[in-house]
């Protein structure tokens, strides 16, 4: 018997496609809906043998399933979960995959009917690829999924969210909602603040007769690659992770600071014991990668 | 005719290695004299047919040499140069690969006798390996290198030295010193600056019980890799590119300090624009790649 007898999916792109395929090939769900607003993407999901049919009405959409997974922009998710609500089935379980929690989470779970539960998830997984064409069973295999309870969580809707992504590969990881959204914040969302503000101020820097950009090379353009992501998704993120992206933002200022006036004093010793602290934990990082 | 009778090298490594590989592969040199500390990797030049001959006295290395080229530290160069000129034979021209070039310069040009030649220069080019082994002749190819004249550089040994790099399948740009060290500032020192502050900032934070780092995924290891540079080598250039290293630090604090209060006033719009044109700088960037 699979895990899900009927899986809707709202925005069947790599996250959401992604999912489903894995879960077919496994036989752990028995039908698999899509949703969205896109008929040529959900036709080609169709041909693809991702999902069993689609509908562009979320309410429509998610009758009678049992697991409801969002997969769409992190500022939509819950006035998604508000339409959908009264449309839910007994005992059904939504979750989402939006890379901040904290304001999904508060807002989904008081709007939830009884009987019906709000899960808040976070495969950390994804390519700089997009589209239901893009995705691939593969995706999560090997990659940490964070699943943020809380108190009011009902145990078995939390139970088969984990098994969920179990059988994606995944290794779950439970996670306090505001930890899950400093975590992000700090590993995530502050390197892609500061590659914004890098390639805007070497772009803009003016004290050359030219723009000095043409002159980078390799390492820059690796080091910037983040600069080149989505900037309406990132304008969603920094607004719904405020809070955590202000703090991490100001706690590496501090840093920043501290090397900036090692430099100004020229204190080669400090200088050296700054970079080698880095190196060591870049270093670490590596040695603990797992394929 | 080959371009060079006699170069001498010191430092024998990724960069003064692939040099003479290339020299030798058109036939642009003579013979080629490496100098050096390490006698196993001499040899092993000797043996890769990189080298003809070693030593490891500077002065006694560089006799008789019509190219010098200097692959070391930036920090031990103008010492170098120091040592060797006394030395040098009439024509001889010195030059270097160092990232700094203001220091260099300023120190080496009073260094050299009357009738031999400092010329600063600077290939942007480079992988993650080092030593003779990671050499090849390729490695220059298609790459920028930056040649720094004076008013006070000889023309015919600019000409030479000029020449040479585009031996290599350089493309070779005269600039100024201190533009020179501004943009390597910028598209370079900078960006290491930034890193090694992020590691350091998300490897200390104690927001959470536990180390967060270990969450950290693709996204954060390619973004901070160059965090994992030699921290003596970045301690050099840090003091010895001081002033254009504060410059673009202060620089890029400005553009900082704006994007954080865009995300402190929760401004949508400003975030939306500041990300964009970002990207837009970054996709440029790609756009203009050469192969």
């Amino acid at each position: 018997m699979p895990l899900i007898n009927r899986l809707a999916i709202v925005g069947v792109g790599l996250i959401g496609g992604s999912l489903a395929r894995i879960l077919r090939e496994k036989n752990e769900v028995g039908e698999v809906v899509g949703i969205g607003r896109g008929k040529d993407n959900l036709e080609r999901a169709v041909e693809l043998g991702v999902i069993d049919r689609y509908c562009h009405d979320p309410r429509e959409g998610v009758a009678g399933a049992d697991m409801v997974f969002l997969a769409t922009p992190v500022c939509t998710i819950a006035d998604l979960v508000g339409e959908i609500a009264p449309a839910l089935a007994p005992g059904c379980v939504v979750t989402d995959g939006g890379s901040v929690k904290g304001e999904i989470v508060s807002a989904c779970e008081p709007l939830m009917p009884a009987g019906r539960h709000f899960i808040g998830g976070h495969p950390i997984a994804g390519t700089e690829k997009s589209g239901v064409e893009a995705s691939f069973a593969e995706l999560y295999q090997g990659r940490r999924c964070i699943i943020t309870p809380t108190e009011r969580s009902d145990r078995g809707a939390l139970e088969t969210v984990v098994r969920m992504w179990e059988l994606t590969g995944s290794e779950v990881v439970l996670m306090d909602v505001a930890k899950h959204d400093r975590v992000v914040a700090a590993i995530s969302h502050l390197p892609h603040m500061v590659a914004y503000s890098l390639v805007n101020a070497v772009g803009e820097y003016d004290g050359c007769d030219e723009n000095i950009l043409k002159y980078s090379a390799g390492g820059f353009r690796d080091f910037t690659r983040i600069a080149s992501s989505d900037p309406v998704m990132w304008r969603d993120i920094a607004l719904m992770n405020r809070g955590s992206v202000l703090e991490m933002m100001d706690f590496f200022a501090g840093y920043y600071a501290e090397l900036r006036e090692l430099v100004a004093q020229g204190d080669g010793e400090a200088l050296e014991r700054f970079f080698a602290r880095s190196k060591q934990y870049r270093d670490g990082l590596v040695a603990g990668t797992r394929s």
